[in-house]
């Protein structure tokens, strides 16, 4: 393998920054006069002195990593990270075993969102507050790394972006470190914005920072069991409503938007279709809502807005139990959980450019099929198309499929219902949260699975989150060989 | 729309043919001294009268149709069929609705094989019969279709097909209508042998006739309630197998194989793929299954064949519920309700040469990734497989899969449980027969289904049988506009 020295120069590096964000909930148990500080400072200094080590093994003047280390350096970082993130989980007083440890951080750091724990209200604040900073250093870290990294590596159609971002970084954003500090601001000043609105909506500081951290990150992890149904707050719901949307929209045009240059957040054919899609569908279950007289008219928008973006948006609270609304809800729900936000967010799930390329295909090839000697031409967002960009797309799909059927028969070779297994392996796969069912649905909890699910739970939430294929990639025989 | 004479032209004609059919299940009707051949009557009268009809009022010298006119032809004629093909069912002492003798019809016809019928074993030989013959003429029917028309429709990657054949038509076979004689030949050669075999492993000859016409066909409709597993016979269930497998693979390389020209059985990638893959998640089952200790291993084996080979080849016969083992195997059949078997043949599903394209493409795309400089081409069976196959495999398997979400939705909005209406959608678009569930699993009944899904299911199997686009290409503005 090549490159093997900066491989580890970067993950301890990660490491080292780890070490560094779990001094954060020391602090909090420090000032709320909790007992549990020393399992950050253990945890710190673990993952510290691992991150140092490998930094110190891998000294080297390269700092160019080849297409190939990039795949190694992505999916390893970010496993490592969760390796060690689940520690704080482990040496807490909460006491968790390290399986459940490592689910939690995983689906902390993906912004899955699902948990095995149970008594949050009783929780020490450290505890609460990392697992809310588990979401949101993974969310601001996948929109860096679909921005930098996963176009160049030509998965599921990300090459659509890397012609975009270089055509405009020439001209706006010359280096890449400055994109990736313009976005850092943004996300910030998102998450600061979200705290502020829950705060004067009435939410303690401690939940509204927690609540604005998961909110933005569209990660859904509360500080409560109820989740956001604790609140029981119209106007927190709605709140929530908007920044689980502007968590699912690429940060990118924020900064473009901000600056005035390129494309908008206005302009953008993806934000559009996210924004028109959340709408109808929330208008369509709001009136089922009401004409089977459940709520009334504006108690139905409400909650199934909340839900819709909830589960669109791939965040996972939960305001109500959905599932329990009727057999097309909880179908619905199961539908809505493979779709996703825009890419270039924060948000999980096939995600919504591809489905537009997916529809394009679809016009062109009825047209092809009616006029067989004319060429069809494929445009998306005032671009063409390539065919190689369109392959990509149709294979992330079909293997995103795959990958859900594939872990919902591992699940259920553990003996978990059909439901249970498929609503689980969807709902790891697209970041989203929450499943179908007693044990894996809004109002369950992931605790009571067998660990080996939770193993493979682990895996599929990682599996989605770097796009599959940047994964599936080192599985194949191509990979390994020079 | 143009050629609207040449189109009523061929329904008349397909409709006074199947008049024709009719009037055998009032020969059994005869023979058995039952009382219900004035149903058969009747319903030859009518379809032969409109049929005749038809053909009257669409005098013309034209004979060709145009490349849209093929699409309305072959969706239509379809429908008009079914719609026909359920009089007698109507008419018959049985007493079923129309809405129910539709279903059966349709379901006949396109090999699916779910049933509304509930008391087959008492019911009059001329009922059974006609259901047998629905699932015999619909599978050679198909068999047709696929052979002679979807190729040239360009859907679904059947295009592949299209240049196969005509290279070795010029050879082996000149003309269109000889291809379909000595295909008819096959079929009914296969179907005469697996009656025999029935018989001389013991079935009743009424028994064995009617199942070998629904094995071949692979729909799967029985004589009894208790399907296959009425005869409780392991000989019987093994000949089964082998003509299930026989009635999945294409029959034109029956035809080529005989003839000893162009490629034969033994060397179709697709044909290999299929029995290696039946092979393999066979012995899987049996292995599982023993290991659970419900069986001995060789029952375990024939159990696990007969299901397996049951849904792969669609057919959808039910020796015993499967869906009772585990929730492994009953996420097993799910996943298996979509596969299918080989193209050109009478079983439904995605299909082995798409999931072969697909799986092309993965490797294509993943040395893509791997060294972006390079071109890729993608072969098959021995052939360059160009772009366009590959989008429309790949959009068809996408638009497959969106239509069983689709059809599921519809479904749960009637109240359908998940996995009733999920199961339920997927074995209709496959033409499978049986879904998951007390209601439509193995051993149960559509007939409590509500109308209306009676009517979508009936929608879906259509759809499923004329691989999707056939239909749904009419329903684009495109398709319309001169």
């Amino acid at each position: 393998m090549d490159n093997t020295k900066v491989v580890g120069l970067v993950i301890g590096a990660l490491l080292v920054a780890l070490s560094v964000i779990m001094l954060i909930p020391v602090l909090a148990e420090i000032m709320a006069e909790s007992g549990d500080w020393a399992a950050f400072v253990s945890g710190s200094v673990v993952t510290g002195f691992v991150g140092g080590a490998l930094m110190l093994a891998n000294q080297t003047e390269e700092r160019d990593l080849t297409h190939r280390a990039t795949f190694l350096v992505t999916s390893v970082g970010w496993l490592a990270v969760a390796a060690f993130s689940a520690l704080p989980f482990a040496f807490s007083n909460v006491g968790l075993s390290y399986t459940d440890a490592f689910f939690e951080a995983m689906s902390g750091l993906t912004t899955t969102g699902s948990t095995v724990m149970i008594g949050l209200d009783r929780a020490p604040p450290g505890f609460l507050l990392w697992r809310s900073l588990t979401q949101w250093i993974g969310g601001v870290g996948i929109i860096l790394t679909a921005v930098a990294i996963l176009p160049f590596l030509r998965v599921g159609g990300m090459q659509l972006f890397r012609t975009e971002s270089s055509d405009r970084t020439d001209k706006v954003l010359p280096r890449p470190g400055q994109i990736a500090v313009a976005i850092g601001e943004i996300y910030l000043l998102l998450t600061l914005l979200c705290a502020l609105a829950y705060i004067v909506a009435g939410m303690s500081t401690f939940d509204a920072l927690n609540h604005a951290m998961t909110t933005v990150a569209t990660g859904g992890y509360s500080t409560h069991d109820a989740s956001f149904g604790y609140f029981d707050s119209a106007l927190m719901d709605w709140i929530s409503i908007v920044f689980m949307i502007s968590g699912a929209l690429p940060l990118v045009l924020y900064v473009q938007t901000l600056r005035g240059t390129g494309e908008t957040l206005w302009t953008d054919t993806q934000v559009r279709a996210v924004i028109v899609f959340i709408a109808a569908v929330s208008i369509i279950m709001a009136l089922w809502l009401a004409a089977r007289g459940d709520y009334g008219f504006f108690d139905a928008l409400r909650y199934a807005s909340f839900s819709v973006v909830s589960i669109i948006t791939t965040t996972g609270y939960a305001s109500t139990d959905y599932t329990l609304w009727d057999p097309f809800a909880a179908m619905s729900f199961f539908i809505l959980t493979f779709m996703g936000g825009c890419t270039g967010s924060t948000s999980g799930g096939i995600k919504m450019f591809r489905l537009q390329i997916l529809t394009i295909l679809f016009r062109s090839q009825v047209r092809q099929t009616l006029y067989p000697h004319v060429a069809q031409t494929l445009r998306y967002n005032d671009r063409t198309v390539s065919r190689e960009i369109v392959f990509s797309v149709a294979l992330f799909v079909f293997i995103y499929v795959a990958a859900v059927l594939a872990t919902g028969l591992a699940l259920a070779a553990l003996g978990l219902d059909i439901v249970t297994a498929l609503s689980a392996a969807a709902t790891a796969i697209g970041n989203v949260g929450p499943g179908l069912g007693s044990t894996v649905g809004p109002s369950g909890n992931f605790a009571t699975l067998p660990d080996a699910a939770k193993w493979i739970l682990s895996v599929a939430m990682l599996l989605g989150r770097l796009e599959l294929l940047t994964v599936l990639v080192m599985f194949s025989k191509d990979y390994w060989e020079r």
